[in-house]
């Protein structure tokens, strides 16, 4: 069932409230230009007005147009300029920093029925895909083309949500993040043009990058309808590790040690024996309670023999407790599902919580004692966390379980987070490796880019929406 | 000799003919505020006045200024603001595009002094320098690190020069472009103010990519001063090869067939067999005068050994002609010398010639169609020309070696450059894969990008350099 399916029971085109702050004949024109695609129901509302954020208290958008096509995201976005009324993009809703919720109102809008897979080019190894395709969904339609997409934040998130965001996860280390791996956009600007950006060559050097503009720019410049992205070879031979360490230090050390020398590692993630545990109670599986480094090679059969070899090395220099080795794909699936349901086995372990989720990213030289004082510091303040790391990339995430309704406790632990940053940016770290900046990051973007810096992307953001409708009060 | 000391026997600070186009009094303040760095001798403007394009009639710059500082940059962006002239960022002159062209006169901003090596963080595998510091002098700055700097677009071009182009060269297919490979830049924004963009560590997700929208932007937005670039393990083992085919097209096949086939060659060029023998007789070589294809494998011997199988028996299948193999450093030194020289050896054989030089990069499976195409056009018009490309990533060059003072000649030259591009935009490809828009490719741009989306780029021009003071006339 396609998600605007369920919504034929609803009264579709007749506001019951009209919004409050929509100027006069606004909602009309939108029922009359989107006709039953756009959905005023309180629980469709509240549906789009939710994310993975720490936020609870967001009224839900005063409308939601469920988009069929580009030319309906054309005409909301036509509508939205004439009228003057928010537009903020949806799919997955997957979002950790509040980017879907209508903070100033407006019209979400759901491209979730943009989910067609438009061209596969095996022999070029790129796809053009819809952007509420899932990187799953993606991954499914590949089968047989022995290619795949190796994008993987954990979430099933949306590829345009993806691209939003400028999103990594597991494989970056490998592969590199969303950023390195779209070759093209098209895009729906504020006003309703629509416009190409990139080609399916592989490099470019003609004009200003407005591919990269948009990735990362959080629907606040326009909305992403199609996104080509570069596929890779299914690698020959694969295979996945479990190392424990005594410490997180020392698994960090190791990470470090990998990286620093050169070793092509595929994935290597951080898990802290209390999350190990949690992970283990939630997927029912009897993963050693330490903390562990997961790992994961990639390669012809002799280059994986060759880097699992030199890594057990290094481990055991840096105290590492032995591998157990995970060679079937059965093995390594269930594995790295233990590592992507960390989020929910944390939020599990402590029923009604949100997370505020820390995911700086600093040079490699610097984690070990980036990831030593985030883990000492929560400890000193008696603060429940897990601790997850995408740890080749220098990216880590410290998830604070907070009761939503405890100010003291939120406030608790934005301090915390506030200190991982702060000290993230002054080891020439970023505040966020991949979630983004939403609306929870928008102080700590100025403290890295500088005044000058957020003047300069609003400089950019008043050139291509002057009138501020795309996803206002976000990013800048 | 830094290249300021050359100047100090010319008349510093006194225009012998004021700039007649300039405002009241702004060559008087420029030389007031720069002081000696301020030059306005013929012989130097002249030098700054030309690079490697076919362009040669263009009049050179009305001054230049010697940066010795980023506070001489932002002066200069400051007066240039204040008094509404062009200024045009300079360091090697290497551009084939025509960027360095005073063609709507104004001020050269000479970098080539910013050429420190601030700082190589080794442990993170990352340099932060000056713009003017050349690609070479990197690398050597990096001896003994056990890392390099891998983009290597055949000239010695300078690191600024090289973000300001997104340029790329022979080893992209293996390390990715400049694009890929800078983390963070300091920039001079018209009007003085300096930004620093992104920050060391390798992913990030905070805010638009400032970053990647100065990358490429080809001294229109603002001057580079600073650029952190990622550096990379020198390779455990190295080994080149010389494959000979009996055709263009069959190179070409074995070289998609060797990326389809994910192997992860560091270098793959080819080199047609009249290209060959000019690169022979300008570097006292003795390559097989045939079509060639000049490869490099990076990685473990064991690697190495498994990549160089598997692309022999690949060309062996597409009628390959037996390999040569340089495992020596100072053989694979001459190989890639004399592959960088194709260029020089290109103009060498015409006497007096200036070449009009194409780029473009398609989809790998769309290459053979589009470099059989231009061969074709050329020899059938009688056209002189070299090729080569960077054929791993699908981009080549004919290089039309032509007399710049016979309009008809560079008319067929221009028709057959413009052949090339247009097949390469119906293939999905782009007009430039690496040299940039510059003065030469503004109409190729609006083919490829359309007008929505230079209309985009114009708008972000606008935002950031109301003025137009910074290298107008290029890009947009």
């Amino acid at each position: 069932m396609r998600p605007h399916e369920t919504l034929l029971s609803v009264p579709p085109c007749s506001p019951s409230t009209l919004p409050e702050t929509w100027p006069e004949g606004a909602a009309q024109e939108l029922a009359r230009r989107l006709g039953e695609r756009c959905v005023w129901s309180q629980a469709v509302r509240e549906q789009h007005g939710r994310d993975e954020s720490p936020f609870v208290d967001v009224p839900p958008p005063d409308a939601v147009v469920m988009a069929q096509s580009v030319e309906d995201v054309s005409a909301v976005l036509a509508w939205a300029q004439e009228f003057g009324v928010p537009v903020i993009p949806f799919a997955a809703g997957s979002s950790l920093e509040g980017h879907v919720l209508a903070v100033q109102g407006g019209v979400s809008l759901d491209v979730n029925a943009l989910n067609a897979v438009h061209a596969i080019h095996t022999e070029d190894m790129t796809a053009t895909v819809g952007p509420g395709l899932t990187r799953k969904q993606l991954n499914a339609a590949l089968g047989g083309t022995g290619l795949f997409f190796p994008i993987d934040p954990g979430a099933d998130a949306s590829i345009g949500g993806m691209a939003a965001t400028r999103a990594s996860g597991t494989n970056a280390v490998r592969y590199g993040t969303l950023r390195e791996n779209v070759l093209a956009l098209q895009v729906v600007l504020p006003g309703g043009e629509v416009i190409r950006t990139g080609t399916r060559a592989r490099k470019s050097s003609a004009g200003y990058d407005l591919t990269r503009l948009m990735v990362g720019s959080e629907g606040t410049l326009g909305v992403i309808t199609e996104v080509t992205v570069r596929l890779h070879p299914l690698p020959e031979a694969v295979s996945a590790a479990v190392c424990a360490f005594p410490s997180v230090l020392q698994a960090v050390q190791c990470t470090t040690a990998i990286i620093q020398a050169g070793i092509p590692i595929a994935r290597v993630e951080l898990l802290d024996a209390a999350t190990v545990g949690r992970v283990n109670r939630h997927a029912g599986l009897t993963l050693p309670q330490k903390d562990l480094l997961l790992m994961e090679f990639h390669g012809s059969p002799a280059s994986v023999a060759e880097q699992a070899q030199a890594v057990q090395g290094i481990a055991e220099d840096l105290g590492g407790l032995g591998f157990d080795w995970a060679t079937r794909p059965e093995e390594r699936s269930r594995l790295w599902a233990a590592r992507h349901n960390a989020y929910f086995a944390g939020v599990q372990s402590r029923p009604g919580c949100r997370v505020i989720t820390t995911d700086v990213c600093v040079p490699i030289s610097r984690l070990a004692e980036a990831v030593q004082a985030a883990v000492d510091e929560a400890d000193a303040a008696g603060q429940p966390y897990f601790l997850v790391g995408h740890v080749g990339d220098g990216n880590f995430h410290m998830g604070y379980l907070v009761d939503p309704h405890d100010a003291d406790e939120i406030a608790r632990a934005e301090a915390l987070n506030r200190g991982v940053v702060e000290r993230a940016i002054a080891a020439s770290g970023t505040c966020t490796g991949e979630h983004g900046i939403g609306l929870h990051k928008r102080d700590f973007l100025r403290q890295e880019a500088g005044e000058a810096g957020v003047a300069l992307m609003r400089a950019i953001k008043a050139a291509i929406d002057p009138k501020n409708i795309m996803n206002p009060g976000k990013v800048v």
